[in-house]
């Protein structure tokens, strides 16, 4: 609706270049004022579904705070913040770059590094954060599978790598307009006619994270006091339930930013009904949310209930987040009584790892690469299972194919296959090597004094609580731990008789 | 603005098929973007509202946690979990259909059965979702006055029964179209030519969890030590006072979607000013809701002060609740200088009830009979006597009553009181038969036994805290409280004399 | 677009009047449905912008009850609930217009007292919520260096001070219409030709705050123990990192509302480009903040590793926040990688202030002196350095000048220099003799015998947590703290041998 060419035009047909000038004035400022709206209302969407993915953040902390022993709490949390604060610096000055750094190739962006020349017609900041904070996502999942027993240094190195480079070029592949697999190719040359359909990422972010994970956790291998001489499981509890809690509402509140707000944009009509458009399917898109995860939590619930005689929240909890990684791949093109199928399945998904991890010794103490590796994966695929094609269709395009079990043949299967086979082979010949090398250097794994200590005394300043509050200071900074390894006649405050102050 | 007949009746005026055709076009898809546009902005609004509720189901999570005794905190916070996951699908399959299944009677709804032929014209899955959000805030209100002594398979009874048929009638009669009391009745045809204003639900949401908790909890009785042989009231305090902290809130934010949410859209002019629409009466309702609770709660900082001497951040809390429950009926129709009123009746109005409750023994945890309950009722009557005419009106449609003290007679009162009279009725027949069978099955209250231990080391996989980290992971699964019962013989790690191990 | 001049306009140029008629009624129709989604975009941007803000208010609860011992946690936790409480009432009836009651002079505001003839032409009940839950931040701040020491009367006499009094004017003078050093003077006869660009308010929130705070600590000097005999430092460590880090990250979270939140209106063109706009700004903004917080975090982590020997997450907490106090002034008008530099040179004003007040023996619990305050004032001034031209023209008007290292001469560096000196000045000639005459009336310091036992046992009806369930009620209202002074015979459960008792 420019206004030139609808002042030629009109003054033609009506032949009055005054009436038409007048007339093409009024569309031209209303288009403008229009067009602002527009702008406006899909940013603040895409702003906002960006805070609540970053709340995750703290849902990622607070749950691993909560799930790891109270000496390594220090340790984890300042891991989560890294994740965020760290990820924010590199994220700007490539990894955004790497992912989404147009025009490109298939492999790898190569623009906007630091933003240079950022803005651009299509993208704006808010995209830029939105995609910094799924970032800051994948290394979180992973600094849950090797916790309580990791050097901070193997950390910091392994957290640039995952969130600068790995996961950048996952997200690149998969989400970017020039990605080899990317359902949204600019060119439409999309991999076998359909492309890979990981609406929000439980390949990109939580298989990514997950097998990370797994491999570093692999490595290192079990805490100790894990598995028992006879290789019997030892569950090594967390310290505090509440925590755990805390941190799994938030991640739910979160993922209606993660799993939604992956439209993007909000104001777009889906042509026809009028009222029907890309709000109806955002909305759908949280329905499908919410089911998988309360299937999957209810499924957890009854399941262990017969298969250990105890009702878990802890439990409850994992199973509702493994329904959450699973549905993230399909949310937007499911029904949701498929998103039911999808969250009953993502809790036996998670039940059957667990139990083959315990088999295997294997030790993650956040279940991280079980729920989000395996999850995701089950995600991954029932998306080529169960996508239906209206749905489909209205955010890839007429034509697409769909679910196997929904009439579309076997393409978009392939695709997530290969999905699946290609994320599980780049992480593993990128973070498999990095934690192996580290391993051989012995910056891996702490030593066996300091995991039984804990790292927040020998590393962290200190023990993360104090609910005693002695008078004197002078055995603050140590903290609880210490005094029961301190002998009674260092007791810091000699009124009161060593007894009661070696209590709490 | 249809096509068809702008071409035909433009071309008759003008006489130019081809220019009427051309501004028509252009009307056209001006009217499309701005649809889009304005769907989007509604369900924006929308979206984060159900979003910024389902956060108070963290709220009411982290309340409850701190408010219970530490042994019993697995038990509460997986009821918290549950309500939101249970009534995800619950909602989904049925309770949704029962509350705004139209077109139906004005008893329940009966369309909408799993999403079926939705969303519609007049509403979409955000609707569907703020709505759910709704839904398991009652269930969560109930849990808080029996904590502490209730089986859990009698919480998996209740809860279901609350959210899946109770909760969602009271809904369809106050706040659907078809509803027999609803002020929004499609036909007209209002209750005493007025309707219940219930605007975010004092009487369909906090009146409801109140009253049904208020049963179960007279049914099963005090826990054991709430009141000494005498009768004495002896608080049985919570065991985390930052918990309960962080749980209030984290419910005052959400009630930042709870009330101005149940708008449900924002981009409605009210005419005139332009300036002026339902942007500002959504504004002035969280302004209403914020006065209502700060005055609540400064009311109850001063008044427990001088009744008890204390300064109590947790009565604050609560006190703060109340007022929040109270403003919910009326928070979109009143002055702010009204909601100042409400708030300060409603800490008075919890105070008295608490009294009252212990007088008569009556013991509640969360406080939550008196507080949702009873300040929910008064908050039910407030608006009948506070409600503005300009308000009502721009909200309800020209000519409705407003509240009795601001000059609009009786009749929006007495409706506001039949309104406190069925809620009380309809919950009272269908809960406490409920809760009275449970009962009299042995399936209501844990035992004696199982109430000293605690419900989390009895019932729920272990205690949920563990500040401790012994070395040796053979205690956890016990926790703490364990190991005060087992002999010190039986202590896990031999080289820590018994005493420091028994210490925390 | 009014309809009569369109009308009358148009049917002199077509000669037609009622294909006029017919043309300016689609004109006003759309103009009117536009107005109303752009009124409801820019409400719904700047509500939930106030939502964030307001969840600061929780994470500065965490944060301060993380940071403050155990003993002092419900004293702390119930100045936060109050700050919000309080602040709410008291910014209806007079704090709003102190601040922003317009027409007025550039001192103070004087109209809308108790919100009346509010809404206005150009806000709405959304910016005054937004302006309160700025109002009680300040506040917050303040107790936060004044912490487990300060009476609970002196705590309402200044809150109230500072709340109803001395942050509204200063918010009047650097941000309302009227204001005399306001960047946004109606008037355009802005200071210097330049005005100060305190966009969030480093200067007008956090240097008020952490100004009132310095001065209230420096009065009523240290906390028992917190320096030994030959004056060196002894860390009174908080009693839970957890806390500390969430309300960090919840921080972080309500950070978003308060800096790109500050632009109150997102649907605005920018022009040229179309699709460059406010929202882009603001994306831009949140963009700066993230990179200023995420630097000093990091900065802080290695400087205190080489400085202190650990990865201490409780620094890189203080670090990132003073990185986003310091960013809050600039955060709209400068380029990112400008941020950069902010965040590390926050991240080293902080150590060095408190390297500083360990040697001047001042000690502020929270640090908030020197992060608010300090960091505080380094973002007013980095502002004057490193505004960006466009940036500043494209929000304060063609012309302004900008940054003084980005070519903008010294006008803008000098009205920032104003700022600080005169923030700092109102804030001493105002709270510093409250402080004083408190300190004269004994109202400002609790007891030595209270500070020693915490005040929550003494003034706020009990210890904040209880982790150990005894079956006993009688003990609670007591807490832990109790037991450990309590002779072991008054022991309340006889059948478990005293040891084990008191332990725990």
């Amino acid at each position: 609706m420019a206004s030139l060419s609808c002042s030629s035009d009109l003054a033609t047909l009506i032949n009055h270049t005054a009436a038409a000038n007048y007339l093409c004035n009024q569309f031209d400022s209303i288009s403008r004022k229009l067009n602002d709206a527009t702008y406006a209302v899909d940013n603040t969407y895409l702003l906002f579904s960006a805070y609540l993915v970053f709340a995750m953040q703290l849902g990622f902390a607070m749950l691993c705070a909560g799930s790891v022993r109270a000496k390594n709490t220090m340790n984890i949390m300042l891991t989560n913040v890294l994740d965020a604060a760290a990820g924010g610096l590199s994220y700007y000055l490539f990894g955004f770059a790497f992912a989404f750094g147009a025009p490109s190739n298939g492999f790898i962006g190569r623009h906007f590094f630091g933003l240079r020349d950022y803005p651009t017609r299509s993208t704006d900041y808010s995209f830029f954060l939105y995609q910094w904070a799924f970032a800051i996502a994948a290394a979180g999942i992973t600094s849950g599978s090797i916790a309580e027993r990791t050097q901070f240094v193997a950390y910091l190195i392994y957290s640039s790598f995952l969130t600068g480079f790995v996961y950048p070029i996952v997200s690149h592949w998969f989400w970017s307009g020039d990605g080899w697999a990317s359902a949204t190719r600019s060119d439409g040359n999309v991999l076998f006619g359909s492309g890979v359909i990981d609406f929000a990422g439980s390949g990109v972010v939580h298989m990514v994270g997950g097998i990370a994970g797994l491999w570093g956790a692999l490595i290192e291998g079990p805490r100790i006091g894990r598995f028992d001489r006879t290789g019997r499981s030892v569950a090594l509890r967390g310290h505090s339930a509440s925590l755990v809690v805390l941190g799994s509402f938030l991640l739910w509140f979160g993922w209606y930013g993660f799993n939604p707000g992956s439209f993007f944009t909000i104001a777009k009509g889906y042509g026809g009904l009028g009222y029907y458009g890309q709000w109806s399917a955002i909305g759908r898109t949280a329905v499908t949310t919410t089911l998988a995860g309360s299937t999957a939590a209810l499924t957890t619930l009854f399941s262990k209930r017969l298969l250990v005689g105890h009702w878990n929240v802890i439990d409850v909890c994992n199973g509702l987040l493994g329904g959450f990684a699973a549905i993230t791949s399909g949310c937007a093109v499911v029904e949701p009584w498929a998103a039911i199928v999808c969250g009953f399945v993502a809790a036996w998904v998670l039940i059957g790892l667990n139990k083959l991890a315990a088999k295997v010794e294997y030790d993650d103490p956040l279940e991280a690469a079980q729920l989000h590796g395996g999850c995701g994966a089950w995600g991954v695929l029932f998306t080529g299972l169960f996508a239906k094609r209206e749905y489909v269709e209205e955010i890839y395009g007429i034509g697409r194919p769909c679910g196997a079990l929904m009439g579309g043949g076997g393409k978009l299967l392939a695709a997530q296959l290969i999905q699946i086979v290609v994320v599980c082979g780049w992480v593993t010949v990128t973070m498999g090597p990095l934690f192996y090398g580290l391993h051989k250097l012995n910056l891996l794994r702490i030593s066996r004094d300091d995991e039984t200590a804990g790292m927040d005394l020998t590393r962290h300043g200190g023990f993360a609580y104090a609910y005693d509050d002695d008078e004197d200071g002078s055995s603050r900074g140590v903290g609880l731990m210490m005094r029961k390894i301190e002998p009674a006649s260092t007791s810091p405050s000699p009124p009161v008789p060593p007894l009661s102050i070696s209590s709490l």
